[in-house]
């Protein structure tokens, strides 16, 4: 159905840069965590075909994507070579990283919508596997590094658009109006959110009337 | 099988029954963290469906239920509303999470045991993903908010009942015996089994001629 | 093909070897950790099982092996007894279970990428799959346990030898020459690398220009 949009050469050129950039976020952590090269290497493998993964196993697409798909498999490599030789540089463009980063989480939420669905999940089901297509490979980057992932603490609501771009796709699949004008606005819509929230610092709201008196745990 | 004891539809009820109460302590341990609202959902997701994800990709049952079945998705999320609201008075009830929890726990083991089995699983097998689908979405809860799972730590032997439980079941099906009565004996035993586990503390034996001297790892 | 160089029945003892000292390698972390006997089981069996288990979710393997082979799932737990009555012994005996998990290492990685490939991957991915069979559940116990993997921190280069390894056996199919000399050579390369590693203490490179001044995550 993407296809409308984008041709598919340009559609892998564009899952590509997602992962590219997902597996740079991955790198540069570990970097921070001062892994060898090996730990970059797989860092960044997991950040960025984590998700794509869980999505494919859960609706039975096997083998999935990151190991049949070879060039999948090479572009977190070639981004953990990248941040292994010019890793000052890389995390010094770290505003450009987040526009990518952003990018790739938009992506990766409307690609992830429509693929569940087209292997018959239903609309909630597309949008919630969707949404976890986006945030898995993050969320498993942070259990493996053993931080609370910070999609939990979500730092200036990561998940809300997501949340937005997954349900546009599917509202527009129940209309049965998904074509290109609408999947580039869930795309645009969750890009430009996600730029909006980090801009702005959005918070989402804590338990109400949890007792200040109560320690907070770490 | 099941259906002999339960009409679906009340076997249904139980299910939503045990995914409410596991959603809870998932969402709760998220108040505690000090997460936003999105951390509750995703924590009372994870805790409520990671189990019978995990056995539904085992036995090839895909979609998994818990993307198949709207109900099993929007039970945590109503559970994690409630929690955020009303947190304080949650907490107070916190003796009655712990039944029903005990209830969560004897349900899915019984169900997971009898479903692995019908998926073609062999007896042991099937006992060992019925303990897995009753004990593994606290351990994905434990595991993403950086804790040691209380599964290995084993508060009050909390396997041991599952264990109990999956093996009545496994006995039954042997001897051919599976039935409305064989069904609700594992899940009262597990049930009370738990609570009993609970009210008298009891703890499993540690590993012999552990030396005192040796320090302890925290 | 792997039976070109063994029995069916050799296979299965090297397998079952290979998981026997895996699960030696939980079960003694577990202890450390003083863990009771339930979360030295649990332990033991997910680092015997995890590996093998991603594996044959991966290609589609359903209902993978761990839970459709009774003596996988048994050895384990006797591993977890012995560890449990011996662990004194079993510690002072730690360079034999180096030198065990070094075999088991080696022959998981070979196993792993030659039934990746019988099942239609990729040569890179089935590759890339026997590492993952071979760490994977080093990976699971650390990350369960709370600690980052030993894989990350890559003591000693654990994963090279694997790469390598793999490497072999996918170099020697691309070149339709898997027999039993060449699966022999990738075995006892992998096995010889890891236990040189150890031996001189070989480490891999942290990137480069890493500026000391940056003070280093624990």
């Amino acid at each position: 159905m993407l296809h409308d949009l984008f041709s598919p050469e340009v559609q892998h050129a564009l899952d590509l840069a997602g992962i590219f950039v997902f597996a740079t976020s991955g790198a540069l952590l570990a970097v921070r965590k001062n892994f060898d090269i090996f730990g970059i290497a797989v860092l960044a493998l997991v950040t960025a075909l984590g998700g794509g993964l869980f999505r494919d196993l859960v609706i039975g697409a096997v083998p999935p994507a990151a190991f049949g798909e070879l060039s999948f498999f090479v572009t977190p490599l070639v981004a953990a070579g990248c941040v292994f030789f010019l890793h000052p540089e890389v995390q010094r463009i770290n505003r450009a990283i987040n526009v990518f980063d952003a990018a790739g989480l938009a992506l990766f939420t409307v690609t992830g919508t429509t693929k569940a669905y087209e292997y018959g999940l239903g609309l909630t089901a597309s949008a919630a596997l969707g949404l976890a297509t986006a945030v898995g490979g993050g969320v498993l980057r942070d259990v493996i590094v053993n931080e609370v992932p910070s999609l939990l603490r979500d730092r200036e609501m990561y998940a809300v658009p997501a949340v937005v771009g997954a349900a546009i796709v599917a509202v527009s699949i129940a209309f049965d109006s998904l074509n290109a004008l609408t999947t580039a606005l869930a795309i645009v819509t969750t890009f430009v959110l996600r730029l909006l929230a980090m801009h702005f610092h959005w918070q989402a709201p804590r338990a109400w009337n949890r007792r200040s008196s109560v320690a907070e745990e770490q």
